[in-house]
């Protein structure tokens, strides 16, 4: 949290991970970020992972920082309210972003007939504007069917093609801010999320493997594609990743477990060259089978001291416990974190935004609104609404606080 | 590509995913990217895929739009060529991105005595500056544990780290430089790769599971957490997967199957609210059986027709061949797209930025350059360099152009 884009207002309609993460990257950045939701939350308000009481810490996470405002999307003088807002004058005011589908008033066409420069932020599922969540991007991106050993599809737990589009979406937001403080002129940026996955995998060479060699990455487990790396069992029943990418870290890694001369000995028996890469690569089994012995041989606490100070590129598999338990990075000894409260649901450990910048103090992580806790004072503020008129609003169902009325 | 940040110079020294993606993103909204890499190419330069001359398809696809700049950085005089280029006036330059350990005379106070309003964009292992790679964050994540059936850790193929925190460093940038053109003033800002795992970790309510709950999601094979989806074979040995996070999706699903009145038999028999995320993710077993006898004995194509219009969230399998041969979206008929020759390599489909601006017509992709194509303009432009002088570093050993002299 910090406070280098606090003269920006964004008001957000969105849902799940990636435009609520584009809009909370602002939010971290000390942009005010009014995230309107439907009265009783939107189609997220309960995702999973949630407390015993049903609140969601996965909605928690993404919309720290930012406001609430409950409106009755559903209702015509609802809509009119969050046009209105989304307008609102302002110098850095006057930017949406959302993943609704563009309808009901809340388009660009109209909402730029009330405010010229307005900036909308869009993300869409295809290109042609049907649906696409992450899980079908990723059994589209060919990914699935080269992750673990191979024969069936394992998707990813991450939703990595979310979280980059929500990534994009904020470089796009500052990107066309930085064109109207130039011009004066505002313009709809839109991201579609197959079209995310699609230019990442052009852009990792896996479209080129194809187009141009008429293959691609088999499924290897664990295994680096090009280079050596994999997983080995310690001693002690953890398991770590072991990974040699430069010629540096291949004779650290010889040095440090004592193999330099076994390790050696599988250059001319494989008849490959073990300072490059696909040398190493095309060894990989029996540089695993050499590693795997001493590894298993060895506690997590031997290796760490074999390791410690070498050079050798290695890491511990932890779960979420354990990460969450016993990884110092992941604590307050790390500046990314600090205790908050998060009302609802309690005092937990809390990341910030993963960027340091030296112009601004990093604050402590704001915890995400209650649904409806900044109803009332954004309908005053940015509407300058008198409080009969809230309170009429509030009457009629239109608005509601954190009382969910 | 576009034209958006046409004036903005950046000098990028860095290799693999996160900080060449962040440069490619500025690069296709129209920056200037200089990409220094030593003679011969960085420790990326090589990375499958390749080719079978071995050109790298990776580093072509991640490092596209740039100019690139080969000069000896083992050198004192390479390195002071670089600090002047990176330091050059000018009002849109003085961007520095880099995954360098800070020394050697490219660090960011050494840089900022050249320039005052520098802007340095350093992305980190871990905080500590300590080494952390993709594959070593994302063992410490929890996800491999979590991925594919359970028992052991399965790592993720796509280097989702990676590009996270090379679209929170275009982030960044913009942010940084939207700063300076305020006040003047540039900064250095520093990712950690570790803290972008970690804080995405927090932000998706992972940390809060543990800390609060005391509990962690478990491995679920392909199974949605929390809601239901899973991965069904077809007739014909197809794979899908088959979403419903909402109740207007949950309908759909049961028209479009025709299995409506047996999968409303489940809630009953299960006792559970079908009409809730909780209770299909609680019932998926009983849902997935029903769906599993209908989609087997229904062939792709059938189940294609089914689901045409109706609202239901499903997916279909593809490998990388399936993607680029079969897919649409992988063409030319969307506008991410163009088939671009990339020197070296060959013509193929290449794509753009995954964001469209009114603002900007949408250029054709630009292909990376042949390491070292721009040496000599980049030295004539930037730095004023005559053609004699220019010379002199190539017969020194300092700079060297395409042909690798």
């Amino acid at each position: 949290m910090n406070r280098l884009l606090a003269d920006l207002r964004i008001v957000e309609i969105s849902a799940f991970v990636a435009a609520p993460l584009g809009g909370m990257t602002m939010a971290q950045m000390g942009a005010e970020v009014i995230r309107i939701d439907p009265i009783g939350g939107g189609i997220d308000f309960a995702r999973w992972p949630v407390t015993r009481h049903g609140d969601s810490l996965y909605w928690a996470g993404l919309n720290k920082a930012k406001r609430s405002l409950a409106l009755a999307l559903d209702k015509p003088e609802g809509r009119e309210i969050a046009r209105a807002i989304i307008t609102a004058p302002g110098v850095g005011g006057g930017i949406f972003l959302t993943n609704l589908p563009p309808s009901r008033g809340l388009d660009y066409a109209t909402l730029k007939s009330d405010r010229a420069d307005l900036i909308m932020l869009r993300l869409v599922g295809n290109r042609d504007g049907s649906a696409a969540v992450d899980y079908m991007v990723n059994a589209a991106s060919g990914f699935p069917l080269v992750t673990g050993a191979g024969g069936a599809p394992v998707n990813h737990v991450l939703p990595a093609w979310d979280i980059a589009a929500g990534l994009y979406l904020a470089t796009g937001l500052l990107a066309a801010e930085r064109h109207r403080a130039r011009t004066g002129k505002g313009q709809e940026v839109v991201a579609a999320l197959s079209d995310v996955m699609l230019a990442t995998v052009g852009n990792l060479g896996y479209i080129g493997d194809v187009a141009i060699n008429g293959t691609a990455r088999p499924a290897l487990g664990n295994d680096l594609y090009g280079s050596f790396g994999r997983d080995f069992a310690t001693a002690d029943g953890r398991r770590i990743i072991i990974i040699a990418l430069t010629p540096r870290q291949w004779r650290a890694l010889g040095e440090a477990t004592g193999l330099s001369d076994r390790l050696a000995m599988i250059g001319p028996m494989m008849d490959v060259d073990l300072d490059t890469e696909a040398g190493r690569y095309a060894a990989r089994g029996a540089i695993g089978a050499v590693l795997a012995r001493w590894c298993v041989s060895h506690s997590l606490d031997e290796i760490r001291t074999a390791f410690a100070g070498t050079g050798v590129l290695w890491g511990l598999f932890q779960d979420f416990f354990q990460l969450v338990r016993d990884d110092p990075r992941c604590s307050e000894a790390n500046p990314l974190f600090a205790m908050v409260d998060q009302p609802g649901i309690g005092r937990h450990l809390m990341p910030g935004l993963p960027l340091d910048f030296a112009s601004e103090p990093r604050l402590p992580p704001q915890p995400a609104p209650r649904l409806g806790e900044h109803s009332d004072a954004v309908l005053a503020e940015v509407l300058g609404l008198p409080p009969a008129e809230i309170g009429r609003l509030h009457d009629a169902g239109v608005v509601a606080g954190p009382d969910g009325r």
